[in-house]
């Protein structure tokens, strides 16, 4: 049921990332198919008219003018790309200017303000994600005291992904330990955790789709049968239930919805996220 | 110079992803400072009540009212959060609302629409996130004509989380393969990189930084020496100049800034990205 085509342009001085995080917000018109046009580093006359050239050409394409979200420090780069017909979402515009009225300031205009190695705590996600890659699955129980919060569940449950960005998005320093059927046997979480029950976070899974995901990598096996999840998933959650971990299903949620579940159970200081 | 403090709330009905993202615009007014406060799956009028009662305490603790970033698609939610002053962004009436006039739609307004699993290349994501991690670092030449770019350079010059990027943001399948001093001995490229030429990518890095950065793992090593860092740079750029291979300075760019530099130089087609 598409009923229509357009481009979606983003057009910025630095990265776009901004801006393109924006255009996530098209998923709410699903009856357009958005074609996007990424055009990052945006920041001279010549470019600007490469950018208009291709804006006029998108509407010849599709039979529809296309968006364009756009974030420009320049003023006459601003005032120069609009010339060509097009959806504007200007940011400064309509929410830079406008702030900067709020807070009594004149904004930066300069280009990557948003992205750059000197943004607020950069530093802090590169050495989160130090720490998750060097935390993932258990590889070591050395520095766990130094995690910010620690996954927890079967394998193929959706752990690393997770941790991972919660580390990139938020600079969390997110370990991940798998539950094994050597835990299951004894019938208690992995002794290491012990001592961090109050950061360990449980991720649990459907079995069909445990299954599925296990199959990809180990078709027919033991490991991958839908009989061995069921036990495996039941298992694992009675050992967080013992352990009064809290857990959430990671079956029909994306990596961000869990994140985002994750810190909000999770004590962090304000500032960090 | 900090001349003022404010707290920023990103209320959602969702995850919040797209209003933190926008979030970071407040980078332009680095006079201000802001604290980060978000309340995501902010969806019944209870949730709503709380976000109005933290809204208020903020005005008193920080001496200004808040900016508040939101995103409800409930319009009574929207009408009550409101009740608070505060500097409001509302994403319904400033984005998604005009916008679904210049479409002729009427938008979605569920809670959670742009990051669910069953968002647009969910899937892609999470293959490319499997690929990534599975093609770190040259662990495996398995597989590498999959990959849709491959990252070369020094030890530590920022492959790995450069790559994670392009996977987790962009759904792109980034192996990264080091450089090493048995490749500059050679004075060629590792073989196996010479049949995917093409995908080939290099990050360089200022020696001073390189040296600064390895020696956080392994000090007062020959590896992190200064010396040796400046040979092992001036080798890796010659290896690539002699192989016609681009590369970008990552010493001062973020993972942002180098993903949108190399997702430029590389071709894709457009509706990945």
């Amino acid at each position: 049921m598409i009923q229509q085509k357009r481009s979606l342009f983003i057009i910025s001085d630095g990265t776009g990332i901004t801006a393109g995080a924006l255009g996530k917000l098209l998923e709410h018109f699903p009856a357009t198919s958005f074609t996007k046009v990424r055009l990052p580093f945006t920041d001279t006359l010549e470019k600007i008219q490469s950018a208009r050239n291709s804006i006029l050409q998108s509407t010849l394409d599709d039979g529809n003018r296309p968006v364009v979200i756009m974030s420009l420090g320049n003023i006459d780069l601003r005032h120069a790309i609009k010339e060509a017909d097009a959806y504007y979402i200007d940011l400064f515009n309509a929410f830079i200017d406008p702030l900067g009225l709020e807070l009594g300031q004149q904004p930066l205009t300069g280009a990557g303000i948003a992205h750059s190695v000197m943004g607020n705590s950069y530093h802090e996600r590169m050495e989160a994600i130090n720490f998750t890659l060097g935390h993932d699955d258990g590889m070591t129980h050395t520095g766990l005291e130094e995690a910010q919060v620690i996954l927890i569940g079967v394998s193929r449950c959706g752990k690393t992904p997770t941790s991972l960005y919660l580390a990139m998005q938020f600079g969390i320093k997110a370990a991940n330990y798998p539950l094994i059927p050597e835990d299951f046997e004894r019938g208690m979480l992995p002794s290491v955790l012990h001592q961090h029950k109050d950061k360990l976070f449980g991720l649990t899974i459907k079995a069909e789709r445990l299954s599925s995901v296990r199959s990809e990598r180990r078709p027919d096996s033991f490991y991958a049968s839908l009989d061995n999840c069921r036990k495996e998933i039941a298992s694992a959650e009675n050992l967080m239930r013992g352990a009064g971990v809290t857990w959430v299903d990671s079956t029909s949620r994306s990596i961000e919805e869990l994140s985002a579940t994750i810190l909000q159970k999770i004590r962090l200081p304000r500032t960090l996220i």
